[in-house]
């Protein structure tokens, strides 16, 4: 009796995760939530026709408009914006120069004529000629300080909760969670790590070319103004590819830029969960797809709906968008 | 007593790693093997003011001449070479044209006359223009079926024992062991998780530019003839910000190719372990240092005596080379 005694308490330790609670409880009940808990299930159970191993169950998610907000701009656009007019009293000559001049008098008819060219322009004034450490301390300074302009929440609030709890669910699955998205590696990773537990090896994003040298003795890496990887498009397999090297299993995106992410994603063997998020509500977050300038969701929308992709409506079936929202009973077909 | 009888065998167990046989075996008794060891105490002793934490516990290994063999050429030449011969009915023209000329006729002397530019030439025909799958299949393929010329081993048995178990050890104390080496990622992909236990995700090493695209209907990731990234020398602290985006605690090579990541290394804050192996066995391996074009080792030498990095005397510290060896005893002083 002592031994089944002994044993008993492993038991129920052993059972207790099938025993816990809802893993997304910011999800309405439905067909897409129950998708994925399917799907979860189905590639972790032992001895499941669709069992992956854990070092295998990597899952891709894009960062801007997937994990967290990307309207009314980028959230990166708006720091590179914030950081022109801070580092503008080292720059005199911004204060006559397009399109530093533009950001500096908040002239948005300006800073639309000057174009992608003008764009690049501020990235680069921005991110390059310094060190990684010091682009990662900027951003970290932004991030604590700045404000988003409609709801007033630092930038690192605007996460959307049921993509948490989906992160979190994956990670005690033994999945290995992945951000691959279009923002640059070292901005996300001044707070991708706290915000979403995704830890700095695990962010993929573009990238500049950078030089390694030796300052007053002190060895640095330093980010040159030559863009080394555009992480968009056909950049996300391509990076997948080369610094993760094994074929994700799930892959979540929100746009066209995620597209051959999910194409990659969805052409391997066995089972695989793809997902977008469409954005449909205009009251709690932002309601755009076909003809935004930002995050537009066209292409990759068809071929969700083609090929039995899951499409998420946020209007529909996330009952709260941010953790500091309370959760909202919505109806569900 | 039935509650202390459950709990004494789960103290058992917990105490067991504290009672583990030496992790090192293959290592002589020494101050090296000791400055190994105390080094992974320190920073893995919860309460001891050198403590690192699990997730910042990233230990980066360079390949050739530091886990494996790089004599009497780098492996991933000699595969190319074999690659040109098996790839030869296909191109006719090789049999007229230099560098594959040589390669085709094993004329060595030709072939040090191509140089530099004959050698990317014969790694472009082998390496590239193929899909990331076909070329790790075609590595696998060979690394299979070659032998090593003088041992007349598998070329992944050419692996040091003494290194191994350093792997093992450092991943039982919750380190993350990388490989950031100058081979081609892919290639080193292809055998580095069987035989090192080190999982793709965590190689990093030379890599072309890729290009996604979709053929027949099917998604690929081709390899295009264009070098993406040199990872030798400072590419190796580059490679290590851009893609782990944490500072090593501990690295080890063995040649000038691995000054700046030793460097990068040293220069974090708390404490840190460098390392050197030292080619110092003509007998079991080879001994090779500043004149070699192979592995060339003077630089890197100069700066681990100066600022007291360990060097490790492959002839003196390691008892046994390769795992097929048996273990001989070393004379320590």
């Amino acid at each position: 009796m002592t031994s089944l005694r002994c044993v008993l308490p492993l038991l129920l330790l052993i059972s207790l995760p099938a025993l816990a609670a809802d893993p997304l409880p910011s999800w309405s009940e439905g067909a897409n939530k129950q998708h994925i808990i399917e799907f979860v299930q189905a590639v972790t159970a032992e001895g499941s026709r669709d069992y992956v191993k854990p070092a295998e169950r990597i899952a891709v998610f894009d960062n801007d408009g997937t994990l967290w907000t990307e309207q009314p701009a980028y959230f990166e656009v708006l720091f590179a914006f914030d950081e022109i007019k801070r580092l503008a009293p080292r720059h005199p000559e911004w204060k006559t120069t397009q399109p530093f001049k533009a950001v500096l008098d908040n002239d948005h008819q300006a800073l639309a004529q000057s174009g992608m060219e003008g764009l690049l322009k501020i990235i680069g004034a921005t991110h390059t000629g310094i060190t990684t450490d010091a682009f990662i301390d900027n951003a970290k300074t932004w991030l604590a300080q700045a404000r988003h302009p409609k709801t007033g929440k630092p930038y690192t609030e605007m996460i959307y909760q049921p993509m948490l709890e989906m992160l979190d669910y994956l990670r005690s699955q033994q999945f290995k969670t992945y951000i691959v998205s279009g923002g640059d590696t070292a901005f996300m990773r001044a707070f991708a790590e706290v915000v979403y537990g995704v830890p700095p090896e695990q962010v993929i994003g573009s990238n500049f070319v950078t030089a390694f040298q030796i300052k007053d003795g002190a060895p640095q890496v330093l980010r040159t103004a030559k863009l080394a990887h555009n992480d968009d498009g056909p950049g996300k397999p391509e990076s997948i590819d080369s610094i993760i090297g094994r074929r994700p299993i799930l892959a979540f995106g929100n746009s066209d830029g995620d597209l051959q992410m999910l194409q990659w994603t969805a052409a391997g063997q066995g089972k695989r969960f793809m997902g977008l998020v469409h954005h449909t509500d205009a009251t709690r977050e932002w309601a755009y797809d076909r003809n935004s300038h930002i995050g537009r969701l066209d292409k990759a929308l068809d071929e969700a709906r083609t090929k039995g992709w899951t499409v998420v409506d946020m209007a529909t079936e996330w009952k709260r968008i941010y953790p500091f929202e309370p959760a909202v009973q919505q109806q569900v077909q």
